[in-house]
């Protein structure tokens, strides 16, 4: 058992160990041992790593040793990459050990009629006060830590953490949030989730300081009381938002195919999950879209939008989408626009949404935002470049110095200078959407998360 | 009048012109009339380009002339970026000059108040047989004739037209085209769509011999009956995908300050287009996952669909949102399973969704398809990457030679080997989509497409 009450869980050793072995690592280019293994170094993890492996001496240019028992110095977490049937003796090994966690990315358990096996598994693993993740999960990617004990290698530290049953769904969140330039804080991939579930997972990350909003996909939750307490008091810290795989009846039933979860009501489920405080969506995009959003963007006090696009039909397109996420179009300081009116082409549209024409530059934006920040009728900016429009990013992210009040962007349309303005959001790490539905959905996202 | 009765609408000389002046060509990098005329040359037009305008004697390298009289030879189209009160005379000289069709990008007509303006324009263009485009509009870009009279440059030829009132629209389905690797044949923007609409477009473009999908954005038809009357038309020869504008009540209000366009009923709207044979969505990105889908797959015999998936979370979503697309998870042949249970390796769940894991390979994907490929329970196949998967591209090339049931792709979680195979995919004009969502539902459009 953990002694130390500073981490009574001991998930301190699973998220920033200061040693890991991977058991099983390969030599051979392609195995999960050898990728593993080799993700751990290029990403840059700076204690020892131990390659355990019955044969090789070396691998991937690291001493490598023959069981866990082998290795001199202290090991706090174990990357497990070994068939199901050898699992046991490891765990066997690393209670010897004083391993604190263990990642068994090894299949071959409950998912596959292995039931017995895993029962074992989480018994032993259990009276030694090892911590568990998985088995048959794609292990974990904490980058305050430099661990990238999972694949592929994702480069980016950032404010998004994603808690996940599927190993495809927080390798997809973390690689947006990369190609974003927002960037993750973690990535955890939960499989079987036999010990380490979405509740601890969330309690520990709300509390890391480096996350302000987790994604969670789930397929169903074991002792759901429990994970309502649990994300009650995340969402007391940070935003959460929730996906679960499964709300259809031949959903369901993939998803005990796949994962032997028991799923209750989805309706049921979502209305708790929203009354503690989480905003629940319904599909991947969704999910990872409704993060960025709650990580990056202020809350806004009220849901009156104004729109400025450069494109009157993706204003249109936009207000539809607002006004079925519960938005609604602002109405402008009169005194404001008739100054605007004054101040802007002739062509241009000054109401809401605000329609700068294609002849729009950053400048004229910038002009249209300065004068309308501080409108108290006004709770959130929708901006919309739908041409080329270059200096783009670097207007967004002055406007941000100057307003408490959320700016979602869209840009679309805008051919190799909107190329070249996505590369400066992201290296300024400010969240884009590629439509304007996209963004305005961003803004309902903000508006229906906790506290607002 | 046109007097060709191959070509009784006129519309001939706008699609494939044999020569193209730009009135209001500029020197001045930035300016519309700038763009335009650099564009058309970027875009590689082989006829004449005749840059008109009042004090150059050059621009962009070309001869500059006055006006559209003092050219020596032809004008088919005359592209208008002057201002607004300067419209009215450049269409009298074109009259007397012959040209057969006109695109006014330029602003300020009835959008801007000015509906008298608009009136004498269509009056004028209309007595001297004089095909409209515009006002207020983003122009044409029709890759058959290598005419780029409009922005952004978009490069690719390809199956995909699209016909919308919004410029911006227009621009991010050509754009989105050419990133995927698929490309367009047209982008036209209508604008404030005076007398060339989206019904005789999508007449043109049906029978053009190089469009097999066409994606109209709509605010509004005038003529609603006329518009059916081309849709059942045009259906009859290829697909189409309809995005209205302007679906709620407060986004009706800003497509009405827009382009004034007159929106009737969007529900009575979307079932007489579903009668006619078009796919009507309620998003953009729905607008071109759909027409890309149609544009790129065989449509189904049925609703029954195999998904092939390494990730079983990434299964699980495809799932539910076949569920909601009307789809059904195919039974799979008894004999075809065991088949494969003893092919694959033993961590492979051989059911439907069928569960690669973490593990597979392109070969494993193919072993899959190849034994399923003419199963009769399954009618297309959705083919989930979930992990960095190299040869996905290639293997999907094969088989999609192999099988006439439509394969839908989705690449997600692949880290550099995903970028790397999604170039692969482009450089083939394999559709891919970033979600198992979108891919199921790219699916479903096809089901819902007239004739299936």
């Amino acid at each position: 058992m953990n002694p130390d009450a500073r981490d009574p869980r001991g998930l301190e050793r699973l998220f920033r160990p200061r040693s890991v072995a991977v058991v099983g690592a390969s030599a051979t280019p392609g195995k999960l041992g050898h990728v593993l293994l080799r993700n751990l170094i290029e990403g840059g993890f700076e204690g020892p790593l131990y390659p355990i492996n019955r044969k090789e001496p070396e691998v991937l240019g690291l001493r490598a040793y023959p069981s866990l028992l082998d290795v001199e110095g202290d090991i706090d977490l174990i990357v497990v990459a070994v068939p199901a049937g050898a699992v046991l003796q490891v765990i066997d090994e690393a209670a010897a050990k004083g391993v604190g966690a263990a990642i068994v990315v090894s299949g071959g358990f409950r998912e596959a009629g292995n039931a017995e096996g895993e029962r074992q598994l989480v018994a032993r693993a259990r009276a030694a006060g090892i911590r568990l993740v998985g088995p048959n999960c794609q292990g974990l990617l904490y980058t305050p830590s430099r661990l990238n004990a999972t694949w592929p290698v994702t480069r980016g530290v950032g404010p998004i953490a994603v808690v996940s049953q599927s190993g495809t769904v927080a390798a997809a969140v973390a690689g947006w949030a990369a190609s974003d330039g927002i960037g993750v804080s973690a990535a955890l991939a939960l499989g079987n989730k036999t010990d380490v579930n979405e509740g601890e997972a969330i309690d520990f990350l709300a509390s890391d300081g480096r996350t302000k909003a987790i994604a969670v996909y789930s397929e169903g939750l074991g002792d759901g009381a429990a994970f309502m307490d649990y994300l009650r008091r995340a969402t007391a810290k940070v935003h959460v938002v929730l996906l679960r795989g499964g709300r259809t009846p031949v959903g369901h039933a993939a998803a005990q195919t796949h994962t032997k979860s028991l799923a209750g009501s989805y309706e049921v489920f979502a209305s708790l999950a929203e009354a503690a405080g989480a905003v629940v969506v319904g599909s991947l995009e969704e999910l990872y879209d409704a993060t960025k959003a709650l990580a990056t963007l202020p809350r806004p006090a009220g849901n009156r939008v104004c729109i400025v696009t450069s494109s009157g039909g993706a204003g249109v397109l936009a207000t539809d989408a607002g006004y079925e996420a519960g938005l609604a179009l602002a109405r402008l300081d009169e005194a404001a626009m008739a100054d605007l009116r004054s101040r802007l082409p002739s062509y241009c549209s000054v109401r809401n949404p605000m329609d700068l024409t294609g002849d729009a530059t950053a400048e004229l934006y910038e002009v249209v935002l300065r004068r309308t920040a501080s409108d108290p009728g006004v709770d959130a900016f929708l901006v919309i470049f739908g041409d080329p429009i270059a200096g783009a990013a670097d207007m967004v992210r002055r406007m941000r110095a100057e307003t408490a009040k959320p700016i979602a962007v869209a840009f679309l349309g805008g051919g190799e200078v909107e190329g070249r303005e996505l590369g400066e959001f992201a290296a300024a790490g400010l969240p884009v959407y590629p439509s304007p539905e996209r963004a305005m959905r961003a803004l309902g996202y903000l508006r229906r998360a906790a506290g607002t």
